[in-house]
């Protein structure tokens, strides 16, 4: 019933999502005959053919996010989920051959600390260790050994991260520090000196893909509703667009489920909202 | 202190309760002495004890769902959450034993990639190939070989989602699907292809058990609150009972935890409500 | 650009963040030069840096949460999470080498049953079950050997929990027994008989430390708002301190992400304004 190689569709696709789909998959896989989905078909083709048809052919084929943008927005989201390794080491690779370097895969996962915990990113990193050893052949600068430093220099991390904060969320960022001052003011400390500081002033990652990751990780999450608005808002002001924020939601449908996608745009309508009323 | 092959509780058993859980432990494991829990026993023996007594001896004996429904229900909620593969093998093969087909499982893995999105589903689906894989003797038409295709026919998936999205919601569904239009037309447009003219449309799962699964993987995940209420009206319209409900509540407090079931009770009761102020 | 077994900063640290999270981290080890980051140090240098700095020179180190303290939370964290195996065996030994026992570790796994579900704690037990394995020279009355059985005795589990129940929660906790009497009283009843009956009225934790577990599962899964609510107030009932709470809080920024701990922190705000307000 499938040939090998090419779980095909039951049903006469007329439509081309089915050859749209194995296009983008050639190119999340970079081999023209991608067999990734060969296992599942064994005993499911049928979902082989939905990952193809609608999760490439649907979705990942839209023009309202690059290839590069979808793979960090991907690792982001499975970094912060936890609980995909063997899609997280494909979406590295996937990333890697759509033009993503290692620094900035490296740096999606240091942003995810603040986002989803150190144990998460720590495993997102061992996943992206194991990727970029099978690819020997594209040795970079990933590991520092070619590239300038992006940590930022200098030990005012205090005043670095305020600056960085001011940047990032304008106003409103020091109204987030200044709401732990009654209960927690040492938090609030960690937050400027660490996320925004340490984490945020890094130059490996622009700040429009910084936030891509950012709305990614909270809108799979689906536990962090307040720092979602935050960072809608903070994605908007770093040049993303409403357009690109649609996107990443439907995005996240195929990765998060629908729920996650339906709920982050939610919130992306109230931000849309609030932001028209001025 | 522990027997071999028999986590023996400290105190003596007056109530049955361990006598019945074991017994419905043999149904699930399909074998007379379950020693499935004879490595917990050696470190934990009262964790060993409480799995039998609480979780099947309490909750999994109960009559108001079937062994079937179970473990639907189980492997769903498991699939969702994404992070305990070995449970969730342990329950493919449970679920195995109590009656339900491979078929019936691939079918609620599928409807997984709605509700937790694809990585999950097909992670759920690989641990279903190894679990199938070691019972050769049952070789059935999960694969599709002897099967009638459970894939909708013909093109028209608008169409026949749309149908599909009335027969499930009511007339509350396609309000979902326009409350997209402002936003996300293309989004809602893929509610109505994917999730109900692919997925929902399909024959292997009747509707009710279906719902009963959507229902299971909002509760267990904890983050889908506007759906798991959708899903709540939407298992009720399927010939779902509120018993049912209920039941399913308390099972998926041995499964996601007590908040989790707390949680969802809540929701129900809102529903339940809802429906008596007609 | 790093010297083994020491993921050197790169820029010069005057500020001895970086000294005194080697010196936790050791603790934490149980070895003078802990290397568990060399492999993370190899790509992201900067990542191991940032671990040792933020996660144990500025955080871990805080005199506001014991080292026994810290590492319960985090086991019960990790456990609640279930999606970061190897950061849970590395706490488990952790908690070991700070003095936290076995049974106070395998007591919060069985904890964790209510928090997270089964499926959950018996992971965290496998876990446990592999680092105490590792650890021969230090057998221990884990296996419940040499110890006092803590499961209590007796049958009359319903008396028991309800006992159990009034000192945990104060009047608050017939309440939430009651609330589930329209809807699901059964529920309510495994509530009283085993999550009171059954594991709270255990004798292997204090109830201060359990308290906290509690509470750090419900920040850490993000999911359990009621009942975070619910254990911010009985962890306070049990002799737990606002800066406990608040030092919980930082702690989780570091092992379930800021989101999360700046909700929890949301949360204890609303307890403590309670509680003023009489």
């Amino acid at each position: 019933m499938t040939q090998h190689g090419d779980p095909a569709p039951r049903t006469t696709p007329t439509d081309g999502r089915y050859e749209r789909g194995m296009a983008a998959l050639a190119q999340v896989t970079g081999t023209e005959h991608p067999a990734v989905l060969d296992p599942v078909a064994e005993i499911a083709p049928d979902l082989a053919r939905f990952t193809v048809e609608f999760g490439y052919g649907d979705v990942w084929s839209r023009p309202g996010l690059s290839p590069r943008q979808r793979q960090i927005a991907t690792v982001a989201a499975l970094a912060a989920m936890g609980n995909a390794a063997p899609q997280l080491r494909f979406h590295i690779g996937g990333a890697l051959n759509v033009g993503c370097t290692r620094r900035e895969i490296v740096e999606t996962f240091i942003h995810a600390t603040v986002y989803a915990g150190f144990p998460a990113a720590l495993n997102a990193l061992s996943a992206a260790r194991e990727v970029f050893a099978g690819r020997p052949e594209e040795e970079s600068g990933a590991d520092g050994g070619d590239d300038l430093p992006s940590a930022p220099a200098g030990d005012d991390r205090y005043a670095r991260g305020l600056e960085t904060l001011r940047a990032v969320d304008g106003p409103a960022g020091e109204h987030v520090v200044h709401a732990l001052d009654d209960i927690a003011p040492d938090l609030g400390r960690y937050l400027v000196e660490y996320v925004f500081g340490d984490v945020y002033a890094r130059t490996g990652l622009d700040l429009h893909t910084r936030e891509l990751a950012s709305v990614a990780m909270c809108t799979a999450l689906g536990t962090a509703a307040p720092q979602l608005r935050v960072h809608l808002r903070a994605f908007l002001r770093a040049g993303g667009t409403r357009e690109e924020v649609v996107e990443l939601m439907t995005q996240m449908a195929g990765y998060a489920g629908f729920p996650a996608a339906l709920n982050g745009l939610a919130a992306a309508r109230e931000i849309f909202a609030e932001q028209d009323a001025g």
